[in-house]
């Protein structure tokens, strides 16, 4: 078992950490840190909002059992190499001063966007760019660390590179358009949305988040040259938007190819990625990594965002698109805080484990 | 004052009418019709769910003292020359059969898209497209009817033409992707949208919707030549989609044009149209026609929906877009049930009136 | 394996029968039963909605492999005597006619008020009033009917009377005061509860429903008296209203008792009830029968419901009632389309299995 | 004109205060007052939230003009000497400190709980209770202040106590027992309620809120002696929760009365009291005080919260209670932010002003 630090663990993302590594068959959480505000609480009381005394736990599963009583920490009171791995989620401000301190002497794995557009420092998703990994070793080098930083994408990303990867496979990429409809639960809990914003309503913008994903996107599907990552030439344009739904990124993507395609041919080759796809049989992957309908009403968020406990990317109104020369439409939903987010990330652990990276 | 019939009278768009035709200075309703189940009742009675108990009344506003106790008639039961003018609010298959019994011998406003798509009938949007009245006098010639039938557009098309004519008019238009979030609203009262489907979740499919934009769009914005519209070569492609919001739609949408603009560019333009707009001084005119934010959180349904009692399209997050040589994308938000429907056929109706049509 | 016809299966509540069967050891499902509207239809094919194209499927857990395929019939193309045993989920007008035709070859098993008030008939809770199942068979003499028909309470009384039980039997119940927040799966799904209605509302007035809760409780915890059952002289006082929920009916208790009762006695009376409740050990009956919180912010339905896939009934905010001499509050949440509706319909007939009287 | 300074000026209330004071006939809105992280910056602007760039601006009509470019200050920076009269929309721990300084001067009326259940200090409702309006006198002279502290109730004491009060006078109250379900508007916006906390959810619990309504209740319904209130004998038992609505406290009500009443009678009361009571004329009284429905779906909150600009109490389903001897139970919807909090604050001002008070 490698031991693991988790910092940030009372946040939104920092719960669905604690979900993920509940009973994990290769990690042992032995550490929950958090804000000088949770230290020296036990988890389950860290928990809980002062003022309205509601206990700030979102999943519809308890707190599990082996994290309730273990004594939230603050950063400097533990040792970076006490641990085999830590996992990350901090707001990007403190992951700039807290990942390097830890990536000195052990593999830091982060949700946080602070490192992500460094030159020697991959953005990876677990079967998408596998061959990125490699730039791992080259930060370790360059940065005279032991361990490195390893930035997972903005959850946004997340759906739209697993949709666009097998289609960029077969027929190439020209442009992507892309509207999002956003859960709440992708801005966090302390406070996150507020409910006077969002009941009854659109909210038109998240600050920075077009940017992400445009930036994002080309990367991940851009080639590594020795020791940086070329972005591809593919041209990203979004708009997002917040919508009052709880958990589920909701895109619509209009995509031009090199190739033109059909939408039949579109969904066989999502079908055929699926099923090859490399993080097959490690113990978070889902049994499908994409999933198609041909029923014109899904994907839904409420209905769908938990198959496969979050995991799967749902795609669904495969179109022709009617401005682009070889245009394609369709809908997919990415679960925020699995996929997009600490069970991504854990999957990812078990990546780099599997590569004997870790 | 002239006398009017409003055919439909019951449903959400119905209500509609009934608030906008209160108190109005040119218009008087003397007949409120609906199906048989209606019929015989007063209007307020016939307003209310047998099973339930519920006034299925949407507005915030009451129902008006002016219609409570009018009787409810059935299209069987009155005479099209009793009146100067018909207001229709029906299902499309409905239409088809009602419009033309009443168009042989008066005018009749349509919110249906039974006739939206024959050769000889426009589909007008006040202020948009005045050119294209003069294909009702063609109607009326070829149908042999006193009347005609003038049919609104698609409540998801209003806001989207709107904002798209003052582009078209300095810069050219090529191509338009939106991507909609619909309201509950749109889809009526009886049942409309179940409360078990919507709450928590998107539904990213609404029968037939996309077409109608997409065909509509071209017509309104296309060259009226003797006797028949020739459409607008821009390309247009969309994905509808339903969110829990109970008024208002939101609309994404990224536009190629021929001439490169700036945004701040594109805002002049819309604001200069807006207060130029042909429809200035009819009763039911908003304030604004347009109305452009600089504020990147705007527009929002809650908020926005409700200036100007719903007659104004918001528009906000006007930015260039990086997919198109010449792009710009912003975020639209229209009252589907105000501007967007049975207020927006009353805009219609004063402005025919105007031009001495009626 | 006891051969069970479903009747009423494609509505909401039909829906949770098809869930709670899936894999039943003791229950095969080998009729789904609905109106003509669906039948010859498929059964996932009659879930579609034809307007919207929506599948009317309201449980995150998809529709069972076992039920896909299996064709609807109407109850005039089925034989009563092909089957061991008949559950319903029928409106009440429909009861009233299909229910008796049955019960006279099999044991009827039913959800639906119809028959609840009869003389002979008892109204059954699993775990609360087995001593009322000798009713059954008085009914069966009466009516000279092989089968019976033997209802569940309204779904709101179920989880007040599981509460009231534990504390009847050790202080007396003088009466109590409720009111209630239903969610919307309450009122089915053809339409239910329309999504106009209830976004950013609470409806204030359920027709029926609170007289059902007044006469169902008092029968339920009444005494058997040979041939029929003399309702207790509790007196119970409820206002019901519907909340913008998904499942799950919240309901705020003032219980006077006749001996005076402190908060924690009670916690102590329910937990004890709890573990020790006759149906411990039946496939359907939950780990838990009653949870009681201490932390003040629970129970809440959208956490609280799917406990022990929603068998438990969940208590907190015990406390001093100050208008009765000897008064209790507290709040309840149960759900009401598993323990309160289907999957306790299925529990009851595991325990009258259990006894022998299927 | 009197001069106002607002306390609290850019909280969910202090934004209600705003629109209150707008173009007031009497109150001169002439210094903003907030903490020091609002402070030098223009009204507008101090609205806007940094992290999401959302104006955190509740109502659906637009910041004022009027207030725009107001510069915001601190307490420690305006002269208490410099206004006539003071309104706070304080925290009470703020109340507590900052409204005592302001007082020695100048009349204060707060929506705080601060000094509520001090002896020399009255909680007055409009319209209710302006016998206990001798009481400030009382506490001029024991503080040797030149103004006062003159507490509103906690906004769900208002609708109760105002629906109560035309049954005491007329029949005696023994008992009160109340369920609210408060809107999320009623917690603030810094952050109140957060959406995922609420969303298809209802909370059970509002800290301190039911000892308030229950202690405010019999205060405010009891007798000045004096120098001091003796509370009213009534007993108030009460459960207070948080359902997924804007705005608008809906609250089941059962009370127990000294003498029987039907429920005509009791209508009859409120309409009585509503059209005879003091406040009529005020500038911002409502054209009714109470309204009372006899279609029992009403009161809805989104429907019945803005009559009257929120100032109405409106009252529904009027019926026997059979709990008690003599009981009557119904369903009331205040609004939160309007007569129960800035607006009631304004209104009694203006009582207070035309009483020559101030």
């Amino acid at each position: 078992m490698l031991k693991v630090a988790l910092i940030g663990a009372t946040g939104a993302v920092g719960q669905e950490f604690v979900l993920a590594l509940n009973k994990h068959p290769w990690f042992e959480l032995t550490a929950v840190v958090s804000s000088s505000r949770s230290a020296g609480k036990k988890y389950l009381d860290s928990l809980r909002d002062p003022a309205s005394a509601i206990l700030r736990w979102h999943s519809r599963n308890e707190v599990p059992e082996y994290v309730r009583d273990m004594m939230v920490s603050t950063v400097d009171h533990i040792k970076p190499d006490s641990f085999d791995l830590v996992f990350t989620a901090l707001e990007s401000d403190d992951a700039l001063k807290i990942e390097p301190n830890f990536a000195k002497s052990v593999p830091v794995i982060s949700t946080a966007a602070a490192f992500r557009y460094e030159n020697d420092v991959p953005i990876l998703i677990p079967g998408i760019n596998e061959e990125h990994i490699d730039l791992l070793n080259v930060q370790r080098k360059q940065r005279k660390w032991e361990g490195f930083i390893c930035p997972l994408p903005n959850c946004t990303t997340t759906g739209l590179v697993i949709t666009l990867k097998p289609i960029m496979e077969s027929a190439g990429l020209r442009s992507v358009i892309m509207t999002s409809m956003q859960a709440i639960s992708g801005a966090g809990r302390s406070p996150g949305v507020v409910a006077l914003d969002i009941l009854d309503n659109v909210i038109p913008y998240i600050p920075k988040e077009e940017e992400k994903v445009q930036v994002e996107t080309k990367k991940i599907l851009g080639k590594l040259d020795k020791d940086s990552i070329s972005p591809d030439a593919l041209k990203v344009s979004c708009t997002c938007t917040r919508v009052p739904v709880l958990d589920g990124h909701t895109e619509s993507v209009f995509v031009e190819t090199e190739k033109s395609l059909e939408p039949d041919e579109v969904k066989q080759l999502m079908v055929n990625f699926s099923d090859s796809v490399t993080i097959r049989g490690l113990p978070s992957a889902p049994r499908d990594y994409i999933v198609v309908h041909d029923d014109p009403t899904r994907p839904q968020p409420r209905i769908d965002r938990e198959i496969n406990d979050g995991m799967t990317t749902v795609v669904g109104r495969l179109r022709k698109d009617s401005v682009f020369d070889h245009g394609i439409k369709y809908v997919l939903l990415s679960h925020n805080e699995k996929m997009g987010s600490a069970k991504g990330a854990v999957l990812m652990a078990e990546l780099l484990k599997d590569k004997g990276i870790l």
